[in-house]
């Protein structure tokens, strides 16, 4: 028997980097890959209680079906979020429940992409979104990044010259893999260009409310005044993962166009996840514990960056990120970080990352790694990234 | 701002049935539509026990992001659960771990359809599935169902004129909206038929082991010599639905190419709901909860039934399930149950089923209703099915 798979499947494929990660799985490796939050601050103690109530509360509901666009309580409290983060009309009917943000990047491509319509990230972006956006068959156009975020001059260039141009992926706070910040005059083009060429834009912001310091910028759906940004959020960075709970905010047309596609995909979100994060957010201050997280990631940020300075070889570059869960390396051109992850740092310094390769939608560069701080102990920051320190003055 | 959305809207609609069951929602209405398991039977205590056992565990792993293809524990022991359903050669590696079986219908459409490619299902058919599949713009071929399930002589002139066939989608036990059973026989003719046309078969077994009496019939997984049976499963009708767990076995092929698509779509399933489903499946004895289970709901549908008979018009004509949920009514020719429910049965019975004609995926049939004995209490079926037998004695 063999399968006679449809044609999307063509660009669905294994990740190249799958096997090197499952390697840094080995507990002897330090990993600085993945994107995990610290496990320690999870607030387990609040989880229990919460559970606990929705369980035993008479009457099951929390273990039944649910809505498939989201608790009505939850997505009230969503758009409270949203509220105290400058979006000051929002309603729980702009809230659509997902089953992490990640889900919502599947149903933007589905319900946008025609095989061959062109997306517009940044280069590099994060590799989950290439992966979600594939089953729908785009094309890339791709924007380099500085220290200010997506370059919005070479934007224009490009969206001038891509008719086919869909809609905008964009990280703007702290961006995956490269932990920059959109700047506000950039956020104001970005938006100018969109409506200018009536593109839809997609803000991911999984990692905005982890600031190490310093005031939010806007957000895009808050200078969007045509309706045509799609804001994903969620919970998994400052609540725990393994709800998966995220959302999406958008006008009502696009907003229920995707929960068509909620229904289908999975009929609904986890009730009794939902359930939960509505009680913590009724119980807890989310904001006090947002607060707690901001502070242990930013001084091992700084653990990260201090140890990078005192152990790697001084031509190599890391990014100084104002929030968020990792560190981008620059490497001197003609080093290849898979190449050396694979015979070195895997091997020998026991240490595990992500190379950069993976993270280029068109034109993959050989000389770059992600890091993550938010992880590893204090103490495993300090002796991986020493270990990779020696590995490297060895062999660079 | 006009949203140009991906052709693949065009068949994704929203549900023409969902104003209607909306009205039904009113706590006023006695509902006979949904498909919702009975709440007081949700094992609430264990289930308690159980997230407080895995939220507080050292480490916080339950609260933490988990392999995309859920956790390793939990796959062997659904593997388990399909070695004592006749599947005894299956291990953790044959199974993928889902949002609901519902998601694997989204996947199995989006890995095998080009648009345009024919599914074959029975006539009428499960709703959501025909909602899961509508993004991948399917062409449908159905066949029609009697006592003993699809009719699989009909089957064979179907695939004989149906070249761009790619699939067959069945509910071989206790099927949705009918009840009906598949028979060995025709199990055996399916298998055989999915063997000379080279097609994938899909067998969606949520109600499965919610007989109320006899053996089960082996699974079509279990007959499958060719590796082309994609075994769907569910723990929300045999433990809760809020905990959104289901499953797919199938060959190594097709459940990487799956398993992709699981990455794509959410990243994984809650690591917290995974994780207590199979601290569940260690603590407490799931067949015995089953057992409570199918008691309880033969006992609800011999309820629904005697109700039926003494309080229906002679010519509506009931489906005697031997299991699962649902009892599928047949009225006289021209009589249109969305027209009786909107005008009837909702506003003066006060009384919801859904309408037959939504579960037809070419040709809706106006003269039938799906009705649900599982969420009703005892008293609600016999004054409901009372005050819809008066109505319809006026009416018919």
């Amino acid at each position: 028997m063999t399968p006679r798979y449809a044609q999307r499947m063509a660009q669905v494929q294994p990740s190249a980097i799958g096997e090197l990660l499952a390697l840094g799985a080995d507990p002897s490796i330090t990993s600085f890959g993945g994107g995990y939050p610290d496990a320690t601050l999870f607030p387990a103690g609040a989880l229990d209680a919460v559970f606990h109530e929705i369980i035993t509360a008479p009457g099951g509901a929390a273990m039944q079906y649910a809505p498939s666009n989201g608790l009505a309580r939850l997505r009230d409290q969503v758009a409270g979020l949203m509220q105290a983060d400058g979006l000051a009309a929002c309603t729980g009917d702009d809230v659509l429940i997902l089953q992490g943000s990640q889900q919502g990047l599947d149903f933007v491509a589905r319900m946008l992409v025609d095989p061959g319509d062109v997306i517009v990230t940044e280069d590099p972006t994060f590799l989950g979104a290439l992966i979600a956006f594939a089953p729908s068959q785009p094309d890339y156009a791709v924007v380099p990044v500085d220290a200010d975020g997506m370059q919005t001059d070479q934007l224009e260039t490009l969206l001038a010259a891509q008719p086919r141009a869909k809609m905008i992926y964009t990280i703007p706070d702290f961006q995956n893999p490269t932990g920059v910040t959109l700047s506000l005059e950039r956020r104001k083009a970005l938006i100018a260009l969109a409506n200018r060429y009536d593109l839809i834009v997609v803000e991911d912001t999984p990692y905005r409310h982890i600031r190490f310091a310093g005031l939010n910028l806007p957000t895009l759906k808050s200078l969007d005044t045509e309706g045509r940004v799609i804001h994903l959020g969620s919970f998994s960075k400052i609540l725990v993962p393994g709800l998966r709970i995220g959302w999406a905010v958008a006008n009502p047309d696009l907003l229920a166009r995707m929960g068509q596609l909620k229904v289908a995909a999975d009929t609904q979100t986890s009730t009794l996840n939902m359930a939960a994060a509505s009680l913590f957010l009724d119980r807890y201050d989310l904001t006090a514990h947002i607060a707690t997280l901001r502070a242990a990631y930013a001084t091992k940020k700084e653990a990260m960056l201090d140890a990078i300075r005192r152990h790697f070889p001084q031509e190599i570059h890391a990014t100084d990120p104002a929030g968020g869960l990792f560190t981008w390396l620059t490497f001197p051109q003609g080093f290849d970080t898979t190449e050396f992850m694979r015979n070195v740092a895997l091997p020998m310094a026991k240490v595990a990352y992500v190379p950069g390769a993976t993270f280029f939608p068109l034109t993959p560069r050989a000389n770059h790694a992600r890091l993550n701080f938010s992880a590893p102990s204090l103490a495993a920051i300090e002796t991986g990234i020493a270990a990779l320190g020696r590995a490297l003055k060895t062999h660079l």
